[in-house]
């Protein structure tokens, strides 16, 4: 059965916290009418600091797309190879053991995919597949995790590693001021992250059923406007309300794999914005402690789109409070609407004697009782 | 055992021969030191016409990047739904029959992807899985076809809608007068292309291994530069020489099948331009005769991308001379430089009478006799 392993996840080091983004808020709006909105919406993400791959000074300009693609691709360079070479070590594999590199990230555009770059530079076999996905947003993390589940199906043993490489500060658009560019320009933060999906073995999330969904007539809702500056993020103010056609979805997941998704062990839930969090925890009648990885994302990095879920999972991982068996599920959200969501228990490689549980959390819970203990 | 069933495409109105490349080339180059080279290089790539969706005046303009791409999505929408339609029809299913749907396209740049109105607007399930890929460019037809076949493995039954929208008529860079640019306005065309692979059934090339190759360090030698003007293609001159490193790959995934490369009944290989074929023939030992579809596809629409090796395909089941058994290659190639490779069988869906073989290609032929028959 395939298993999510641990991920590694790296956030540049140029810290933005609430109070820097609401000061520059302030000077960038001054005296003009969307001042008091712009100040409501960022104190409401709930976002204490983000990370940027650049000084703010810098992120707040626009040196033209071209440059900010060559940024691109000179930040994922940089940053994309010690992040991956972590992640496989976390699943104890080479880069020589992957059979495909699924590639996320929608911030940025390179063709060839920067897998290209990475095969010939790092040494994967020249055989590896190439999957890189541009256009799935924030539920691409989702998407790579079921993906991979998908090829581990057809190819029992094969292995695949997921990156994603989200530098969202370099499409922010500095003349843009409707709600959601306001929006955004509070939420959403840069992190590169890396998870392999290992066919056989390995310590995390045994993947056992994905679902996709789209949300029916909400293509405009999240968008890029493509312009000679680049990328425009369009958001819809009923986004936040998505949660409400995307519960039963959830909850259909869980059901088809006989499971109550309001009762699990754990969950990895996109972190759009405090809202959808909100919002989900109450659907699916869980307690909002369950989405403590979630929320700490969020508060400690911002969105980073379709990194979100491998960070969750990380931190997941870092309280090391799950037991095998544990129930749990992953939900990827994103532009179409589109939800990425997959259903699977937590295993333990029986190989590893540093992946069993600590004295702390040892012992089977029962099922829905297991991580709400915690505190967040 | 999946297959892929007979694809559908449409080319677009407006109508470009050779005569009016050179003759539009004799104008724009006029007196520039490039001219004599612009005018061999046009000549040489045995395009005698090709299809694209603007009377060529406009397409020769550039209305600017945003501009651009609100022409790709217009033309996308409105192009893309007839011919899966036809698509649909041509392997027997409807919309609601369709788990997945794979999205090629380098050509104009979406998010969300053209699978989300696909879906909202053509009626396909809300639960149809979307992998959208840009950035595999020409490889991106093999890779459709190779990642569908995965998926049919993993979820056997499962059918997959493969749908390639290349309109490069709109990647035309006015400016750009570099040798890869002065070879490509002779040579690339738009198209639509979409086929079907089916789980269970069908008739066509019933797929039974794939791979993929990335030639070591080559991943230079074709790429966009991306632009406030939107995305220039950048050609090495070391591209056509790229068969000589990859026909021994396609020599092994025949082996590891049991056949031998040279001796097929049937060859699907990208049309990059008449030295890929003409190369490709000489390294594998097969008789120019045998690529006849692809410099079918070559002649007649220019290098059309992802779209090439459906279109070639296309063709085969034209000629309507493939008896069941018979055995062949799909290879896609592209930026990477990548290669995306599968071998099958040809299969007929028993139920399916008028899938049969007509009274000229009845009854099984040897192996790697079948097509060479056959007059180009």
């Amino acid at each position: 059965m395939p298993t999510l392993c641990r991920p590694a996840v790296s956030v540049p080091e140029h810290v933005v916290t609430m109070e820097d983004t609401l000061e520059f808020a302030e000077k960038i709006h001054h005296g003009k009418p969307q001042l008091p909105l712009a100040l409501r919406l960022i104190q409401r993400t709930g976002v204490r600091k983000r990370h940027i791959v650049q000084p703010i000074e810098e992120a707040l300009g626009h040196p033209g797309f071209e440059e900010r693609n060559r940024l691109y691709e000179m930040e994922s360079k940089k940053r994309c190879p010690p992040v991956i070479t972590e992640a496989l070590t976390n699943a104890d594999l080479t880069v020589q053991d992957i059979d495909v590199i699924i590639y996320v990230s929608c911030t940025g555009f390179l063709m060839p995919s920067l897998t290209a770059w990475l095969i010939n530079s790092m040494g994967f076999r020249s055989d590896t597949r190439q999957i890189p996905i541009a256009q799935l947003g924030c539920a691409a993390g989702g998407a790579a995790i079921n993906r991979a589940h998908d090829f581990c199906m057809a190819y029992p043993g094969g292995n695949v590693l997921i990156v994603s490489c989200e530098l969202c500060s370099l499409c922010y658009q500095p003349e843009d001021d409707d709600i959601g560019s306001l929006l955004s320009g509070g939420l959403f933060g840069d992190a590169v992250a890396a998870a392999v999906v290992r066919g056989h073995g390995g310590t995390g999330v045994r993947l056992e059923r994905n679902a996709s969904y789209l949300v029916p007539q909400t293509e405009d809702w999240i968008s890029y406007a493509v312009r000679a500056t680049g990328f425009h993020f369009r958001l819809d103010r009923r986004v936040p309300g998505t949660m409400k056609p995307l519960a039963p979805v959830l909850r259909e997941l869980a059901a088809d794999h006989g499971w109550d998704a309001g009762n699990l062990d754990f969950y990895i839930i996109h972190a759009g914005g405090p809202r959808i969090l909100d919002d989900l925890a109450e659907y699916l009648n869980v307690d909002r402690t369950m989405f403590r990885h979630s929320w700490a994302t969020l508060t400690e990095c911002g969105n980073i789109a379709s990194a979100v879920v491998l960070e969750a999972l990380r931190r997941q991982f870092e309280e090391n409070a799950i037991p095998p068996g544990a129930t749990g599920m992953i939900a990827g959200f994103g532009p179409g609407i589109t939800a990425e969501m997959s259903a699977g228990r937590w295993a333990l490689d029986s190989r590893d004697p540093s992946s069993r549980p600590t004295a702390r959390s040892q012992g089977f819970l029962e099922p829905g009782r297991v991580a709400r203990q915690q505190v967040v």
